[in-house]
């Protein structure tokens, strides 16, 4: 599919998540945010606090996609390692930010100690982004925001910064169908031939009552996917096609 | 952590997860399954139905983990490659598995067609893992298991072939504290270092009343989890200490 957005992907860190102790919804929240700006997500990965891992999995990342958004492990424990991490994929040095560091003396007050501190160690070249409704900025190394897996403050970083993502809205038609997905393999595979810059997905249901096969019609040119759409809606079995949208 | 086990990971396909259509459910399944069968999970990728990311991704995961579960993208329409992406990451040829192709033409009969015999397209050299449960067999290529996104023959698959991933059991214990992280991360660091094969594991709850910390400490050698149990017991303030488990 012809697109030219820039491309989005999520890394979320913790063994918690992995081990099944504690349900994930940052990337949920996420999903849906990117969703309603219009910035393609084309990843999500969950992976351990573990250096090498770290490591290995953003080195890879990090030139595949436009943005990336990293959630979790910024804490003063052991475990937390995603800055140490981002630094050695990157072959940046980890070095005391004092701005950063500041804000944290500031919020953390009489609680401030060496761990704490630690966590103003950042990869070297680090943008700290400040917004009024935050005690402690969001940092940014290269295309990797960088945010904590507290659900409530995480929430409260992305929302400061997510208009600075914002994409062109993009056009969405649907087709809800009672037809096999073999039945109409061929119309989809001609349409996503005759028309680029379009996507077609179709998402079957088989402990559904209501239809069988949901056809979704995508993509950023709306003339061009409203003709997608009448292409499919003449071309299925008439009997089969239960509503659209 | 010192950790004989076998590490698995699980690559869910589709769009739809990643364009927020679909809430996906079938990873949070398995890892919560994973979790009973002991075998450590380390990895979740989610990406796009698109051959060329399926083909980069497998190649990169292939070598790094035990076992992978693949979900999703393998039935009739266009934008099921799954296993053309498995294939091609695995240098391996698309042959007609004429096995699985019955399968199909036994569960369809007169719903079959060339579409749904595409699914019969497998990378050269799976595997077909039978089960009297099951209708289609559980496809196995090298260490991948690929199991279809819909749900509810997700889990009945899965279900199927379960038992052979099964390991020996571990301890965990849990401290549930009043403290704060920055309080408590030397002694954590120091029982790492002092315990190995011993994982501990420290989650913030800022927005929970009933504690702050859980720290969590885990490992196969249950003596081993015990004594690292005990130091950390007795080396956190006595009076942040709420309840163990």
């Amino acid at each position: 599919m012809a697109d030219s957005r820039p491309i989005a992907a999520i890394v979320a860190i913790g063994n918690e998540i992995l081990s099944g102790k504690i349900h994930e919804t940052n990337a949920n929240f996420l999903v849906q945010e990117l969703r309603e700006l219009g910035l393609p997500l084309k990843g999500i990965f969950t992976i351990p606090d573990e250096l090498p891992v770290l490591k290995t999995f953003f080195a890879f990342l990090q030139p595949r996609y436009d943005v990336i958004f990293s959630i979790g492990g910024v804490g003063p424990t052991h475990d937390d390692v995603t800055f140490a991490g981002i630094a050695q994929a990157l072959g940046l040095r980890l070095v005391r930010n004092e701005e950063f560091a500041t804000s944290l003396k500031t919020f953390y007050r009489d609680q401030v100690n060496d761990y704490i501190l630690k966590m103003a160690d950042l990869p070297a070249g680090a943008e700290l982004i400040r917004d009024p409704f935050l005690n402690i900025p969001v940092v940014r190394v290269s295309n990797i925001y960088i945010l904590p897996g507290d659900p409530t403050i995480f929430k409260k970083k992305f929302l400061a910064i997510k208009e600075r993502f914002r994409q062109p809205p993009f056009a969405l038609k649907k087709i809800y169908t009672s037809l096999e997905e073999g039945d109409i393999a061929a119309p989809m595979a001609e349409a996503e031939r005759r028309f680029p810059g379009v996507a077609i997905g179709s998402y079957p249901r088989y402990d559904h009552a209501e239809y069988k096969v949901l056809v979704t019609i995508e993509g950023k040119d709306r003339a061009q996917v409203e003709r997608a759409y009448q292409f499919l809606y003449e071309t299925f079995p008439r009997a089969g096609i239960l509503r659209t949208e």
